[in-house]
């Protein structure tokens, strides 16, 4: 039994867990961790409506050009409730770990949680650690339960899009899934290309100041990517949603190793990208707004709401008009 | 691919993603969980201070005499708040899943979980699926994260602690340990043993209800069990804790397979018992609490707090002495 690595008794519940709660996990984490060690993270939930959103985080590989497990177990759950119209606050973390996984890796993942927590102005405030035995878990998952309240500035919902809407996007698309499956095909990314993984609660907190109710909604685009994400709207809103193939924002580098692994960059995770449908009179000012932060350089009015019954329509170069519907290619499994 | 089984392209975020959590999830969970699909759950706090707990399980086996994951991961996150004083509102539950898991298996542990929490008061308000391939995970593995708000009547914490204090159990110890034990060493239990997994927040809001201020500290007894517990308790307050043994209740079948096995009673998992320090002075009354609620029967004071630094000392039935220490033995992995 070598000491770097986890053993089935740092999850018995006795010293060596305590142990490495303490020295891998609370010295890292700010704030209430320490005290949720025990039991409950107790606190004062601020004036206004919440929100609760949990992810569960089992991508393989665990580190990825751009980020790791960890960067993305914060972000995920940190855009979600940004999405909802909600400022983050509190995090909970819990770790199942697979036995024989390297320390030093679960210190480098704790450290890049505490890292990205800090960045986007998270407490992370409660844990919890479970190993399991080898061949039971590939490694490490990670869940994340976030703790919100909902911005006073946020009027959003599937039942506020209107005819004549425009639909935003932040940026680019395609990069994480991109960057994720190229690393699996072990082709050399020559640095080109890298996960867009950021939290994107402070632009979406200076989107809604600035535009209100303007905002009719929003979704970050993980799973399934842009086109499932705004298949599921257009159905959930009942409304059309048509999209224009050349105003989508994706990297040249994206479009040729898409071709090239057989993958549409619209169906391709991101996370770090949301799209935004607002108001028409809003949409210049939202699209400055973006493009003013981080990684929001390329962001673009990308498609319009119309009256309809939940089809997802794709306008594309030649003037031709695609169906689009929710992913149903060949999974993807472990993306996020 | 038989249809009757979880395939990766369940959790690959497309229609049959969505399939899933509609035909096995939101149509057995109530309230929220359907509008909770998308993002995030969004609700009123109630006034008052707030508590959030996490905890996944990853439970081997699966099924067990007396529950089930799904039941154990609903009490495991009520139990953990109730014990800090609080009110358990909502829980979130994040499914991680071996493609492969019998579709069956996965519906009847979301109808365990659904009519679990409806016995403990708690609304299943978010969720989250992943799929992961064969190998990669044991079956299933949950996470259930709670949210709740303190009760107004309960001032507890280990600071709280004072010299004369009693600590009382709200009934026999072992028995969830030992049941999952024995199944994983195949033995007959013939019906005598099962775990004794519930929700305790019933008993506890009578309990603090009853006896305000005079409830001190609560834990509950899972990993690492009784003396883990009160171990940590000691050491958490600065105080010394005397048990007696001949006043701790372990069942007679407990004792005797435990014996068997080599096992500790008083270091075997617990999911449906705690542990509550009160004022001396309410202590008779607390116990009469305890015995009246569902499997309190058995509840009991089974020991003091004096002044100390750490200590916890078993007096057994022969009048000697013993120093418990944290769980130090071979680990007893996934039993919970």
């Amino acid at each position: 039994m070598r000491k770097d690595r986890v053993l089935l008794s740092h999850g018995d519940g006795g010293a060596l867990t305590g142990k490495l709660i303490e020295e891998v996990f609370l010295r890292r984490f700010d704030g209430g961790a320490s005290k949720a060690a025990a039991d409950s993270f107790v606190f004062d939930p601020p004036p206004g409506r919440a929100a609760i959103t949990t992810d569960s985080f089992v991508i393989n590989p665990l580190f990825f050009p751009g980020g790791d497990i960890g960067k993305l177990a914060v972000c995920g759950t940190v855009n979600d409730l940004a999405v909802s119209g909600a400022r983050p606050l509190y995090l909970t973390a819990a770790f199942i770990i697979e036995e024989g996984f390297p320390l030093h890796q679960l210190e480098r993942i704790a450290a890049s949680m505490a890292r990205t927590a800090r960045q986007a102005g998270v407490v992370i405030a409660g844990g919890d650690t479970k190993v399991v035995g080898r061949g039971q878990a590939d490694g490490l998952f990670i869940n994340t339960t976030g703790y919100g309240v909902i911005d006073p500035a946020a009027a959003i919902g599937l039942h506020c899009l209107r005819p004549g809407d425009l639909v935003l996007v932040n940026g680019s698309i395609g990069e994480h899934g991109l960057a994720i499956m190229a690393q699996r095909e072990q082709l050399d990314l020559s640095g080109q290309l890298q996960s867009d993984c950021t939290p994107l609660n402070r632009v979406i907190c200076a989107l809604l100041k600035l535009c209100g109710e303007g905002v009719r909604f929003m979704r970050d685009l993980t799973r399934g990517g842009l086109a499932t994400v705004l298949k599921e709207t257009a159905t959930g809103a009942g409304v059309e949603i048509v999209l224009q193939e050349p105003d989508i924002p994706v990297r040249r580098e994206v479009r040729g190793m898409a071709e090239m692994l057989g993958l549409d960059p619209l169906y391709l995770a991101n996370e770090g990208k949301f799209i935004a449908v607002v108001d028409e009179a809003v949409a210049e000012k939202a699209l400055r707004c973006l493009k003013e932060h981080p990684g929001g350089k390329e962001a673009a009015i990308i498609g319009r709401v119309n009256r309809g019954a939940g089809d997802l329509l794709l306008k594309t170069a030649l003037g031709g008009t695609k169906k689009l519907d929710l992913f149903a290619g060949a999974p993807l499994p472990r993306i996020c």
